[in-house]
Order: structure tokens, then C-alpha cells, then sequence
């Protein structure tokens, strides 16, 4: 399997980005296409142990910013890494694209660049996300802000794919985010979308309150863009918050810093439980393509994850799975 | 002032509900009237001290209950502990109404028993939350799962109003709940809204993702109830997931059960700073009266701050004011 890497995207690239494409090299056995201003690369090549790893460098002078307008960005810089990436996965020259670049660029990219899978309508961000008792994905997390029941359900057989091929779950439970435990609750989209979900996703378990999210008892959470977003930002944000004013209290006197001390093992234990780095990033689920959104803020482990990613989801054969998935449901 | 108590609705009623009311009639100095099974009151009554306290109580023989239709229920049951409270409020013979009942049958009695106020479309449920660095209101937490442009204006003003007068905070900060800072960002509901949120709102600063909610910067969260209840939801599940694994990861050996034990200070502040109860409850605000909808679970000391907020917004005369900005709005 060939990976091309956007060795320009995310925040801390290209050091950390280009040393988490060596891990993966070596350690998932897979060959690179790095893209990037050449002279960078190589000199970031020289300090690691690349003998024996397939990787080739391919040049592109430009760089796309986060402040940039993703789809402006995406048509005019054409010669920047995520373009020139996006090109080289299009021909069929690399298997999957990992960037931690712009989201919105990376998106812009995946649709007008590779283009949908036929029978998608819109493409999904699908963050991994991790649960009190095992991880889950979100569909959509933030790609299209307003849908229709037509795109959950899409979202749905999606995200149904992908927690069975690349988590590894048996039977993922799927359920639409949701104001209300009943049938009957929740907004126009989501009041429309129920039934349409419940007749054609095998792993429908009904509705998921936000207060039940966070267990991770549910595999595959399926909501708009806009809910989805505000899902996984509220998420990141009350545990930021809490573990912000646990570790000032805790700094507060010598009694509560030894009490601290020794925690130590228990804070660990949770910050590896809830390490958004263990699961690499988003798949940008409805493209012709594997496409992985790496966290922009992503070190070289976050960004091997991503890669590992990548390379289960190319080993699920999960688009065409996807596209069975489709068959099926159009058969019906 | 008087407040008339549903007594007979809550998960601890009528125990804890009765002595809430009765701790709040002594320490806030307020005048009630208990509204439920009579018999059932008086002997609870027995059990503390009301000496020199203004307590009435009014027989209503039903009660509703949390898994009835709400609408059906307020229809229905004329002679539920809910509905007679409603009619004396309505009636002027109580100044606020405090229950912890069925959250729907609360909204349901406030909307078709009180009414709107005039030139208010939707009534809001309001819920005060801790965060980091203050309290906040969400407006709307759940009455009304899909809103218009129009509504969320109305919320800003209410919320306004509410967080200055009972939160007591000079020139609160309102924003636009949404997935992205800038005006541009969002759903066609946030696009919509923010140029007329600008145009109207004093204290708008523009728009709020969802990880800055918990900071607690900003006072007053706008947002159409669907996604107000989801960050609600949201919100209280991360909060209670993470300290669920923290708890049992302290039990897990003896060291860091003595680091438990030091760190209790730390995690009793914490909690105390993160106590819902503290607050009250969450206040139906756009009706022709106040009601507050104390949380289902609220124990005696939760119910008097619920009491205790319907006395903010009485001497805060937050009716009044509400519809002084209606027509300042209006006018312009």
C-alpha cells in the first residue's frame, strides 16, 4: 500500500508530520509519497533512519493556511502540497491521503478533486472519538452544517461500514443524536430522518441523548454537520475545563499536590483512555478516495495513527463496502 | 411575595420538595402555597418548624407524571398539583411558580395556561449552568426544536435580561451558538441570525463554539433548542463520564486511594463549583408569568435555590423589562 502525505499541513509540520510518516513507514510496512518543498523534506529526511522504507519525494512550492478561503485555495494553488497530493491519489499513484492541513481545504479537495462516490450526495467528516467504553465515530462533525434525512442516512451507512472495517466492530450500533429517547422527539430533520434509518440500517438502535454519548455504548453516532460539530467541540471543550481546574486546585497546597503525586498512574490511565491521538483523525467518508484529516495540532504519533488509519481502511476495502452498502439499499 | 409550589412533582416529592419550600419560606422570606394532595402536605408539614411562616395549602387530588403527553396531561388533569398552580398564578394569587416536575408539562401549562407575552413567538427554557469563570444561561435548552431567526432574537433579549438581573451580571456577553468565529460560519438558521442579533443585541459578541461554552466567558448562549438541549445534554454527560472512570481508577489500588483521599478538598471544591443545585433551575422564560422548572432530581437545598431564583426574578422584575426591550426593539 502507498500513502501520499501532505508534509506541509497541520501545525506542527513539517518535523513532526514527516517523523510520523518514517514510524509508519517502518512500522506498518507501507510505502510513501511525501509532498512538500523538496529541499525541506529532505533535509527533515536526513534525520531520521529511512534505509530500506520505500518514500519518494514529490515537490510542490505552495502552501495552503488555515485562514485561507479552502475552496479559493483549493482552485488557485495549484501547486500546493494538499493539491498536488490530492492529484497524485486521483491517478491512482498512492492508495490514501493523510493531512493535518486545513479541514476545510482538505474537504473542498476530497469533493471537487476526487468527486463523490456515486449515489452520495454529500460527504461526511468522521472523526474518531473516544468513549468511556470503546471508541465511536460521529457522522457528519461538521462537513455540512444543514441535510436532509436522505444524507443521514447516507452518513449512516457509512459510518456502519467503517466501525465494522477499521474499529473492528461486530455488529456497530447506530443511532441518531437526538433530543429525546422516543420516536416522536427532536426536529423536523431528525422526526423524518427516524424511520427512513430505521428501515435500512441493519445496526439502528433508535435515538442517542447527548448525556449518553460520552459511554460509548454506541458505535456510530449519526446527526447533521452543524450537531455534530457542536457535539465533539462541547466534548473537547467540559474535559479540557475539568482537567484545567483539577490541575490548578491540585497545585493549590502541598497536601493536594502530593495527593496529586500520587494520581499520577490514575490521570495517565485517563489522559491514554481519552487520547484523540490513539485513533489518528477524521476519514472524510463520500469521496472517491481515502481521504484522513489528521488533527491540525497532530505530533508524530498522532500523525502515524492516522496513517495506521488510512491503512485499515484501505485493508477493510471499506468503499467498496460502501458502495454494496449502496447497491443494497437502492435494491430494496 | 408568593410562590406557589407544585409539591407533589419531582423524583424526591413531596420530602424534599416540601422541605426546600419550607427552608426558603424561613431564609428568603417569602410567603407560599402548597398545591397537592392535602393530607399528604399536612403531614409533612409536621415534620418542621413553620412557626411564623406564611404557608398556605391547596388540595389537588392528581398528579402528572414524567411519561404522560405534556399537552394531553395540562388538558386533562384540571385537578393536578401543576394546573391548580397554574391558575393561581395566572389568577395573581402567587407572584412565580416553582416546580420539578414533567419538564414538558411545565412548558405546556406555561405556554397554553399563562400565554406568551406579547410580541414573544416561542417561550424558551432557560437552565443556568457553572462554568469555568461564571455562570451562563442557554436559551433555548429545549422548548423549541426548530427556530427562525426571529426567535433566537427574542432569546438574546430574554436571556439579556434574565443574566443581568437574577445572575446579576452588569453587561452580559450574548453569543451565538455555532461550529466556526466567523459571521459566515454555520447553518442557514446562524447565518440568518447573526446580522440580526448584531443589529439588535447590546451585549453581542458574535459567535461561540462549542469548546469555549464551558469557560463560562460569555453569559448568555443562543442557539435553537435542539441544539441548546444538546449541549446541555452534552455537557453533563462528559462531566459525569469523566468523573465516573476518575472514581473507579482511585479505587483501583491503595496508593491512589490515598491520593484520593488528599485530593478530596480539591474534587469537593470542584464539585461544589460545578453544582447545578447551587443555581436553582432553569426558568421558562416568554410567558406571562415566571416559572421555574427546578431539576427533576433536586433535592431540598436545590428546590429553595429554585425558590430562590423565582425571587431574583421577581424583585428583578424581569417581565417588565423583557417587555420594555420588546418595544425599544420594536420601535427601532
Amino acid at each position: 500500500m502507498k500513502v501520499v502525505i501532505d508534509a506541509m499541513g497541520g501545525d506542527k509540520a513539517p518535523y513532526e508530520i514527516i517523523k510520523g510518516a518514517v514510524d509508519a513507514a517502518r512500522e506498518l510496512n507501507v510505502d510513501l509519497i511525501l509532498v512538500g518543498k523538496q529541499e525541506i523534506i529532505q533535509e527533515e529526511l536526513k534525520k531520521h533512519n529511512i534505509d530500506g522504507l520505500n518514500i519518494e519525494v514529490v515537490n510542490a512550492t505552495e502552501i495552503i493556511e488555515n485562514n485561507e478561503s479552502p475552496t479559493m485555495a483549493i482552485r488557485r494553488k495549484k501547486d500546493s502540497s494538499l493539491v498536488v497530493a490530492f492529484k497524485l491519489l486521483k491517478e491512482g499513484k498512492a492508495d490514501a491521503l493523510v493531512s493535518a492541513g486545513s479541514t476545510g481545504a482538505i474537504l473542498a479537495g476530497g469533493i471537487f478533486l476526487l468527486g463523490r462516490i456515486n449515489g452520495i450526495d454529500r460527504a461526511a467528516l468522521t472523526p474518531v472519538i473516544p468513549g468511556k467504553n470503546g471508541p465511536f465515530v460521529i457522522v457528519d462533525a461538521g462537513a455540512n452544517a444543514d441535510c436532509k434525512p436522505n444524507n443521514l442516512l447516507q452518513f449512516a451507512l457509512m459510518g456502519e461500514v467503517y466501525a465494522n472495517k477499521v474499529l473492528g466492530i461486530n455488529n456497530p450500533k447506530v443511532a441518531l443524536a437526538n433530543i429525546g429517547a422516543e420516536e416522536e422527539k427532536g426536529n423536523e430533520l431528525t422526526k423524518q430522518s427516524y424511520g427512513i434509518l430505521k428501515e435500512n440500517i441493519k445496526g439502528f438502535v433508535g435515538n442517542i441523548e447527548g448525556r449518553d454519548i460520552p459511554n460509548g455504548d454506541v458505535q456510530v453516532v449519526v446527526c447533521d454537520g452543524f450537531t455534530g460539530n457542536m457535539i465533539l467541540k462541547v466534548y473537547e471543550g467540559v474535559a479540557a475545563t475539568i482537567f484545567d481546574i483539577l490541575k490548578s486546585e491540585i497545585m493549590s497546597s502541598t497536601m493536594t499536590k502530593i495527593g496529586g503525586m500520587l494520581l499520577k498512574p490514575v490521570f495517565k490511565k485517563f489522559k491514554r483512555k481519552f487520547d484523540y491521538t490513539e485513533y489518528g483523525g477524521a476519514i472524510l467518508l463520500g469521496v472517491e478516495g481515502l481521504v484522513i484529516k489528521a488533527h491540525g495540532s497532530s505530533n508524530a504519533k498522532a500523525f502515524k495513527n492516522a496513517i495506521r488509519q488510512a491503512k485499515n481502511a484501505f485493508d477493510g476495502k471499506i468503499l467498496q463496502d460502501i458502495k454494496e452498502e449502496l447497491n443494497r439499499i437502492n435494491r430494496e
